[in-house]
This record gives structure tokens, C-alpha cells and sequence, in this order.
């Protein structure tokens, strides 16, 4: 492999920074490898390319009679924060099982998708969310691992100013827009708001 | 970093099978990470964590006046056969952005996107794809360097079984479903077709 080097950044967040390649190895030279068009983070040992690619986030807004759900951040960022449940979505899983399994690890909710309502870009942390319309599938939830609490609110008394992230208010805000319609065009991000969302 | 070493799988296929990895070198250790729940390729040399997610495809079904435009591949795999301006999504880039730069680097067209046709979950190679409906926003469109020619189809003369992958087919009845519709729910894959998708 031959690689035009050029520069090597500050690895200033992800795993990136951690462990090893804050002493300089693993991935850590920016160079393009040859036949490519973009900078990749090679290694200098090995000449691994570590390919970076958006993640997607799965999430849904559920509804439970005419309340919404929502789990209060047990961990970092955002602690103690409202959220929905939501998550990256893993190796080898679908974009519906991956929001049915969010819901359950934060939630320990059983819940049927009931529509896309939106997909939200966040390009500044290369992010793209994808969150449907749900209802409980079954009775029942409760804290999951990542949760301090879970619990239902009615549409008045959702508690803006303690939601952990802008995509979150941008989604309660879609379903309340597209409450009772069976069928209607998944919204994106909300004209005027950043994208560069400094959060999530 | 303390990993639990399970098993050094071989590496058949995608960017870890070339270089050094085959050698042993780089992330090529496969084992849970101290704090994780997911088994990481783990480099035994730096411990650099090798973390692997879905990956996001943008396209989009073009129509012009009644016709739809495909792209013939210049490029393996399906070289030869038919597809849509369609490819994965980079770092810091919205979907919507993707969708029209795919548009421009594989059939050197401008589009105006006009709604999302569809998301497909391709588990098998951990691909989620996002298609949308677009027009021309100028006249002209020519191959990109990743086609051999791009051409405008009517209907009746869409080359069914010259098509590189299943969820272009897909996309093609989906779209054909919602012709005309201003508002309409984004399709998902199709019952009864298989979502491990050999090709794509």
C-alpha cells in the first residue's frame, strides 16, 4: 500500500483518543490511500486504513394513550436529561429491530412501529437518525440499565427545558404534528435549527 | 486495555482482508473489550479498537417527464448491469446532500429531491439505504466515472433482469407505486424477499 502522508491532527474525541493512540500509534497518520479519494487514519505500523463512516441513530416516539414516553439519562452526556429511546443501531440489524431493541434496553418496553416520522442528518457528528412513530406492544415498562426513569407525559407536561438533545424536541414536536394521520411523509430537520447540532 | 480473547476469525471479505491484515497484523483480534458488550477486531500489537457500524446508502429513483434514469456500472461488483445514482454516505454530510452528490458523481446529474421513497435494511452486510424520490433540477446528465452510460428508461423498457441488485428493483416498484402521490409513506422492503441480499 503506498499512501501520500499529510498531516497528522489532534485526536481530540472518540475512540481515537484513547488508550494506545494517544502515544501516537495505531491509526493516527491522515493520508489518502492510493486509489482512494478521501483521508483515511492509517496506521504507521501496519498500514491498517481505518475507514470512518455516519453512524445511525434508531429511536421512536412512543405513545401510550395520549401521553408520550420518555427515559431520563442514567449516563453521560446529558445525564439526568430527558430522552427517547434511541441508539446506534448494530452490525447485522434492521433499522425497525434496531429501534424495538432500543426500546427495550432503555425502556423495557415491547413496542410496534407504527411509521417513519423522521430523519434527522447531524453532520456535524456525521449522524443520521431515523425515528418512527410507536405504540406499547404490551403493558408494561420500566428503567433499563442506561435509565434513571421512564415515564409518560401528557403533551403539556413534557418538560422542554430538561430534554437532553435538539432531536428530541424536533421529534415530539413531528409527532405531534402527524398525531392521527395514518399516512404522511417522514419529516427531516426543522428549517432555521442548526445542523450543527452541539450535542446529538 | 484488558480484552478477553475468544478467537481469531479468517477475514474474508472488505478493507480487513487487504494489506497487512493479512498477515496477522492490525485490528485482527476479535474479543470483548473491558466495558463493552460487543466483541471489537482489536489490534494485538497497539490495542487499537477496530469499531465497525452499519453503513448508510443514499440514492435516489430520477424521473424525467415519464421516464426514469439508470446507470450502468463501470465498476465490480455488477459491473455491467443497471443501477440507480446511488452510494454510501461520508463524514459530514447529510443524507439528503449524499443522495444529490451520488447524483452528480455517477450520472453528472443535478436533482431536486421530492420526498423519501423508501429505507431498506440489508442486515446481512449491515447496510441501510435511503431512497428518494428526485427530478432533474437542470437538463443534462452524462456518466460519471463509475458508470460505463447513464440512460432514461421508459416504464415498459426498464431491463428487469440487467438490474446489479434486488433493492433497486425494489425501489423501482416503489416508486412506480407512488407516482403522482404528493404524500405517502416511505416504503421498507418488500415482504417475502429475502433481507439477506447476496449482492447488495
Amino acid at each position: 500500500m503506498s499512501v501520500k502522508p499529510t498531516r497528522i491532527p489532534p485526536l481530540e474525541q472518540g475512540p481515537l483518543a484513547q488508550g494506545p493512540l494517544a502515544q501516537g500509534k495505531g491509526p493516527s497518520l491522515r493520508a489518502v490511500p492510493e486509489g482512494d479519494t478521501h483521508e483515511r487514519l492509517i496506521c504507521r505500523e501496519c498500514g491498517f486504513i481505518h475507514y470512518e463512516n455516519p453512524k445511525i441513530v434508531v429511536g421512536s416516539v412512543v405513545v401510550v394513550g395520549s401521553q408520550v414516553m420518555l427515559c431520563r439519562r442514567a449516563i453521560h452526556p446529558r445525564k439526568g436529561f430527558w430522552t427517547l429511546p434511541a441508539g446506534y443501531l448494530e452490525l447485522n440489524e434492521t433499522a425497525s429491530d434496531g429501534a424495538l431493541r432500543e426500546a427495550w434496553e432503555e425502556a423495557r418496553a415491547r413496542i410496534a412501529l407504527d411509521g417513519l416520522l423522521a430523519i434527522y442528518s447531524i453532520p456535524r457528528i456525521s449522524q443520521v437518525q431515523l425515528i418512527y412513530r410507536a405504540r406499547l406492544a404490551e403493558p408494561g415498562f420500566a428503567a433499563g440499565p442506561e435509565s434513571e426513569e421512564v415515564a409518560l407525559f401528557d403533551w403539556g407536561a413534557i418538560p422542554w427545558d430538561q430534554l437532553a438533545f435538539p432531536s428530541v424536541r424536533w421529534a415530539l414536536g413531528h409527532f405531534d404534528e402527524t398525531r392521527g394521520q395514518a399516512v404522511f411523509a417522514p419529516r427531516s430537520n426543522p428549517a432555521g435549527e442548526p445542523v450543527g447540532d452541539p450535542r446529538r
